[in-house]
């Protein structure tokens, strides 16, 4: 995982699997090669093994248990989704969110197959403890904002620079800043924050022209980029 | 879904995915094409679609979430698993247990889907309520028995047929009885008792010889079916 | 337990406990005595003891776990609300669910130490499933209605009508209604609709003379029982 | 809180509760005095207020909800322990783990009332994040230990010298080392290697005579402070 971080969180609307979700993944890979900028698509468990076997972008999961081999029924353990082509894997989202042992041992876990891990944090509060656990990332999501079309960059920029100022106190951990990020002037506007990279999710999976939407976020972000330079 | 059952819940044992869970689905599904029996095995999340698209037993998941299309990261919805090929799923195994309320959406859901749900109760006094939400089926599992090697047909055989007594009171919902049975005789006991198949899982998937267990277990349903008729 | 039954749910408010806890029980009892009706209360775990040295009309729990004794720690079990002066437990409110496990191993419990249990339901389907737990009541609360000002006995009364019908279909285990519940006539109707009696929280909680109406309600019960007679 | 921090935890056992947890809690209350040592009991939420009117040591709950006032049947706030006369509360035990996030919440809100909190950590590299929320001590239990009459101070010392390390990282924060703790001896080697106090469950509440179990380890506490200085 290198800066630029694009991370697009499929959740589970209708265009997440199945033909639609094929569909919407073809698009987000044609704009990542269009620019040359890595973009991770985070499906559901089910859509794991059909879409790394047609895509070449970064396939993650949603979320993983923090489980062993064994009897444990229902489980989706970090060698599951490895084994499906996942790259990686989304932790502790506002949505799924899991304990604090749990993320230990699932971001250790993962970092021992080789594959990445993105936790997600609540409040910037939460940054640092959980940068210590060494996960490849932390996606500062203030749950309000998430899905309101509210950008945290615009309602919220002290979330963000918090946030960044948090991340600085353990070394090789990036941050990613979601929750509302609508248009490309709110990617814009997180990466001048200070931030490696957005998440996305409603955004992106609402509308009727995604391909335009990531297109003008990856536009934003090599913008705000090349300005900090 | 019809009797006999035999359900096989590969849990998440090392060879309940990858190529080790496609080549024991092999050998299942060869001994349920010898002696012209279904036999349904609930897989990992990530397995359903690659395990739907080279067999033709059913392939069930081993949970759902009880949800609708939203902003539900890390959830499996009946959707998904039926788009992935799944015909049904478990649900409520002792080691994913969900309310129910949860059982109650998730069966509904289901249903409407034209999928099958087989779910899992503790105790006896469990099967009619839960009988009363219309899965399929009803698996009674004594969970200090599960995974134990003592089977529930030969240990507690007072539980299948109050599971039996129960599961009248309701049409249309059929019962399977787990935990333990791991041979042959303990299997035709569990028929013989009342029930309308087994449910098995670490019997199958820690055997050296999967197939030859398999075998054994389908010839001990049909003898038991032969001999009650 | 008798119907009618009255049941004020004291939630997590301000004046739930201490001081102002007090000083609503005492209100709530005087009318209590004044009309001889029995009124139940489910208070804090933190004044079952208190309430239950002070006040004549039973108290219950919110919530009780499902446990023995031995190392659990921060659980609630039902030998310590008793010892601490219950009379019952509320169990599965919409805000503190519980498995059907759970429910079972709490409410046999429950009544081995001759203590009483209401059950809450979420939806009429789920009445009869419970009952079958023999619970002395089920709650029904349809949780969108729950603190909103409208009456489950005006917006939704098909579903106490159902409710009611569900309810026969096992002996012994009485009917409360309850969401929304602010009105004398909303209380009227829904003993009018079959219930064995009503459950309420906010309107009495939030009020600023709560005593006032717990007496409609009061008024309203009787009323109603005498118009069926 | 200052040490030595001496803590027993009550769990959920016969004598945690009712007469047998007030003549349990005077044994302990007596040798708290005659040593001029404080001891913390941290006790079943129903007894806080019973338990704080007669005894001076300090009272904790073993748990609290991160909720504020509202609609939470059964929850137990911060304000309810505070008003029911406890000083603190344990947080996070290996029996009820709550998530990062409620750790945080919880903690913040108990400071604001002039109370005190104990965070449990499962591992020492759990230690310095949950120390970032400054809690005024972490107490530190190998969860395979606890209960097991193997003491952490001799089974895993490297797990206390591990957590007193983490612990420097964070100022302000004390070190309580629990799980098996049984002997003085073991009381004596926990604080020798570095904790500010030990924490201990089963070892008095199981016992037949606890006071002399708790001299003992008060004696060795001291014993051990005494050579440090």
């Amino acid at each position: 995982m290198k800066p630029p971080i694009i991370l697009i969180n499929y959740k589970a609307y209708e265009n997440s699997y199945g033909e639609k979700g094929v569909e919407i993944s073809k698009k987000i890979e044609k704009v990542s090669k269009d620019y040359g900028v890595p973009i991770i698509i985070s499906v559901p468990a089910t859509m794991i093994y059909k879409l790394s076997q047609i895509l070449e972008i970064p396939v993650y999961a949603q979320h993983v248990d923090a489980l062993r081999h064994g009897a444990h029924t229902g489980a989706i353990l970090p060698e599951m989704i490895k084994d499906a082509g996942a790259k990686g894997s989304l932790l502790n989202h506002s949505e799924r969110k899991i304990r604090l042992d749990e993320i230990h041992e699932a971001v250790t876990r993962i970092r021992d197959l080789g594959l990445e891990s993105v936790v997600c944090a609540d409040s910037y509060e939460l940054v640092h403890p959980l940068a210590l656990l060494r996960p490849n990332a932390i996606l500062i999501e203030p749950p309000e904002l998430i899905g309101s079309g509210r950008a945290v960059s615009k309602e919220k920029p002290e979330v963000i620079t918090r946030a960044v100022n948090e991340i600085k106190k353990v070394e090789g951990v990036y941050l990613i800043a979601g929750a509302g990020i609508t248009t490309g002037e709110d990617v814009y506007k997180a990466i001048e924050l200070g931030a490696d990279g957005i998440g996305v999710a409603s955004a992106v999976m609402k509308s009727s022209t995604p391909e335009k939407i990531v297109e003008d976020f990856v536009i934003n972000v090599l913008k705000a980029i090349d300005k900090k330079k």
